[in-house]
């Protein structure tokens, strides 16, 4: 109830301060009998750990998963997976001059007014790092469906912008998760130049879903896109949400709407319908700008880290709904 | 889990087809002797139902609240209220026509393949007479909260944009929720031209919240952007949710958002700071166009509305994470 | 959250009050295309109502159950079933007198406690009539679970007691649900010498499960005996629940448990194992007792009309665990 | 959804086998600024751990707290606690040979059925080693009732029964928990001569609660009588549950309850009226008996080692509802 668990049927319970003992997340509602491989697992979380992507932050944390429950010779049991991973990196800091440092755009002083304590030594709850609980969930949300095809990318970053959808989705796009990767030195001058200013960039990303079941997607409050747009808006930077043609609707007719079967994105009355399903979020640049955003540790654009997180959360959603829908085929 | 409940301390269920007997909504976490007037409900009904709009559809129906339980000599009990609003003009037609009548861009199709069965005879649970239910719901939820102002208005219909926020939010912005009412003549003739044609068309609505209380929101899942962007999503034609200066922000830099306070919308890591939050929502233009759309019961336009709809879910939302807040206040 | 919800995937939410416009049910998670049939669900309702029993309440109320929504064409949609029961016998007494008249082991006192205010013409929510909602939602759970046999009985009433299980659970144990029907005249006029005394008698219930799926019930919290025990205890007059050998296991000895195979009275580790279920739950009597109690609207023993009741909400946990197992079926 | 969660606001998740790394537990709910102290949280579980009382389990097990997150400075953060409990104590037996041993009266075969899987080398979830996770939360909700007392104590271990209320529930009752302490050496004698047998013996346990808030329980589904026998009916070896005079009550009259204040167990319409409250609740024998309960690591009685789980799981009830009762205080 405070808003630490997400999913019905398939269930994260995050915890964890970013500078407390160790992150971690339990995971209620994994099917029994799945294949378990902990170096996907890794991978996964190395794809969203600090110091992987030239340009973003220098600061090299381990990250390494420690399975606590809920696995049996390489098998899920069907019990609740428990998976943690320590905070190793943190600095013997003068941690008393941030306590009442209140960062503009963070939650250091909402956190304050509205616990009356907070961790002064770092984000706490609201850090960056809890999203290692929903890149491990993510992981386990890809075993219940192996067969749908989760890939977001890059879209837009400072001034680089790419409005297409790419063809190959299987291909890697790079450090950047950008599809044009012929710009990836471009993008990696670009992001030095900004970490060198002591400055930061937003930016956008755009998520493409297929094979996605049909059916998925409760017609009244728990519409797929609903649920998508909570889960992206979960996210910390994250400040818009939108689903196929999306923004552009607003100066669209219904007649070019009913003419572009893109338009639905993949939902109709907020229910999968089996065809591609396409979003796009909105992150904000960091706020944290000027002599302190010039340190290690912190990134000028956090976006390329985030897109292992926003594919996780969709793929929650959707085992979550996946789940869902097959209690009631009796 | 059929996803027709919403908010956990606050919480609706919904439930009714459009062509049934009846909508309603059951309402338990209404705290106790909070004062009730049926009239103000009904007020709110009315901004809602058909046909009280020029150039909205002429289908007159009553839409009159029936209170079931929950309400004593004019007080809440605490306990479940049940409203109903009885389904009155359904015609007798020949719905058997409509059996296999899948319209694009609703749930017709997405309903049959999810439940193997839906009733042809309109949108079901999919159509827009649903969202009674979140009037009500909206109606007790502002009872929690009376000093929060909610308030929304159309930004965009078709051509007709107003980009700036309003000063005076006590003012009524007439029948089309436009905040400049010079421009009421135009829209009429423009919806009702559409009208004529068989055309609909999408917009914008933007969203105010002033005096909302502080360290409401959770800092993980349940953010309040979060559940704000999940709550508007809900609502059948929203397809984009962005809150502060949500899309821009992909094209600023971290120095431009930290010198403008309204970056952060009134929320800071997903928690209110006090400070007034802004939201913009798109809608879709309705996908039923031609000759089906000259018949009286469509809209070329649904945004003015939707406006208490928008409303109410916004007000559902603050109460429930309002009574979940005070639930820690020890 | 204020607790009128009860199941996870076959989830009932009940609303009204005694003395208010109607009772009622909303039943979210009733898998689509099940058959309806009124006229069984209106005999269920017609076992719980008053008036039906000789020794039982002479108040003659219809009970008539109306649907609003869930059913189309003598099916389920797979959408939310709202069934209401209006209260149509309310005399207009003069309830000012029961303004502070808290009756012993009623919730009147603790409802005034709790909310600060509360319907003083009955029992408000804690009324027995509340509990036509969980007939309603029993019937649905029977379309859920056609195969299984949920049966319940009176095993003690006053100084008529049956300590064996029936053999034949298809046979109708009359009005008094006591399978020694030789007994029913001297039942019968045991209760009426009861009302004439004004006074009331405790007694127990078994219920006896054949056909229950293996593997229903979750190892830690919600294991299948909490549920039902929750479930059970949920009943206004109910003040013990055990199953299997029950309170006898407290003199035994493990090898004499290990020797008995209904020592486990069907599951196992909380899970049930295929074999007979066997429960039993003790009711204290009402406590209006003296004057009060001779008047027509009292129950001198309201096990006989419980019975449905108690079916209802075992069939209820079983339905919502049978989903709950189906859904991880993949 | 799959069960490993309990409480609403005070929100418990377990998770761990008995033979995989570690038990643990996430308590979400627990309100900010509480003061902390490992040691009290560290004696709780020495209570419940095997091997300091004579004549049960010799297994030395060191049952250490870790404590991973929402604890800041000696104080609750409002964020989620989560503890862990390494499993230290596994040898390296040969396990395969337990591969096909379903335990008669354990949920090995019923774990088997319901996931087509398991960790064959103990009871994985259903062992009494889950409990840690319950005495953990146990701790943290004393923290929020800091007033109440709750104190639970054998009334039944084999031919030693205690009937009345013990007048003192400040003393302790020594190592079996047994309120005539003279006793202690005859039950010891008794305990160590059923080990050596290789038997086992049931027993009661009674419950008394003094100082609970009014008010608490809901009227409906979550009657505090109907959360605390769900909570205690969790716990694997009990199987009754009674409150009040409990089965007595099958056997009176109205007028002899209506007489007898303690009839209600300190609760009226399943809400708390102030009073005292009393429950009893019976445990079967273990129903590992003969050469192989020999063995060190098998209890002849495990009830003195239930008690401070039988505390927790009333106390984290009243947590849960006290919360949820003050969320309605606006």
């Amino acid at each position: 109830m405070r808003g630490n668990s997400f999913g019905k049927m398939f269930s994260l319970t995050s915890f964890g301060e970013s500078h407390g003992p160790a992150m971690g997340v339990v995971i209620d509602g994994v099917p029994a009998n799945l294949s378990f491989d902990l170096n996907v697992l890794q991978g996964e979380l190395d794809r969203r750990a600090p110091g992987k992507i030239a340009g973003t932050t220098a600061r090299s944390e381990s990250d390494t998963a420690e399975v606590l429950s809920g696995i049996f010779e390489g098998k899920t049991l069907g019990t609740p997976i428990a998976v943690i991973v320590r905070n190793t990196n943190q600095k013997s800091a003068d941690y008393d001059k941030l306590k009442n440092d209140y960062r503009p755009g963070h939650a250091d002083k909402t956190t304050q007014l509205k616990y009356g304590i907070r961790d002064h030594r770092g984000g706490g709850r609201a850090s960056g790092r809890e999203t290692v609980s929903r890149v491990i969930g993510g992981y386990f949300a890809s075993l219940v469906l192996p067969q749908v095809k989760v890939k977001a990318f890059v879209s837009k970053l400072g001034p680089f912008a790419y409005s297409a959808l790419p063809e190959n989705l299987n291909s890697s796009f790079g450090p950047y998760s950008f599809p044009d990767t012929t710009k990836n030195d471009e993008i990696k001058n670009y992001l030095e130049d900004l970490k060198s200013k002591g400055e930061s960039v937003g930016g956008t990303v755009r998520i493409i879903v297929d094979n996605c079941p049909v059916g998925l997607g409760e017609p009244a409050f728990d519409k797929l896109k609903a649920d998508f747009a909570k889960a992206l808006l979960s996210i910390g930077a994250v400040v818009s949400f939108s689903y196929g043609l999306g923004e552009e609707m607003a100066n669209m007719t219904g007649s070019a709407v009913s003419a572009n079967a893109s338009s639905f994105g993949g939902m109709e009355g907020g229910i999968s319908n089996g065809e591609r399903m396409v979003m796009t979020i909105t992150f904000k640049p960091t706020s944290t700008v000027g002599e302190k955003a010039k340190e290690g540790r912190h990134d000028p654009c956090i976006i390329p880290r985030a897109i292992p997180v926003v594919e996780a959360m969709v793929k929650i959603v959707l085992a979550d709904h996946f789940l869902r829908q097959n209690a009631y085929a009796i």
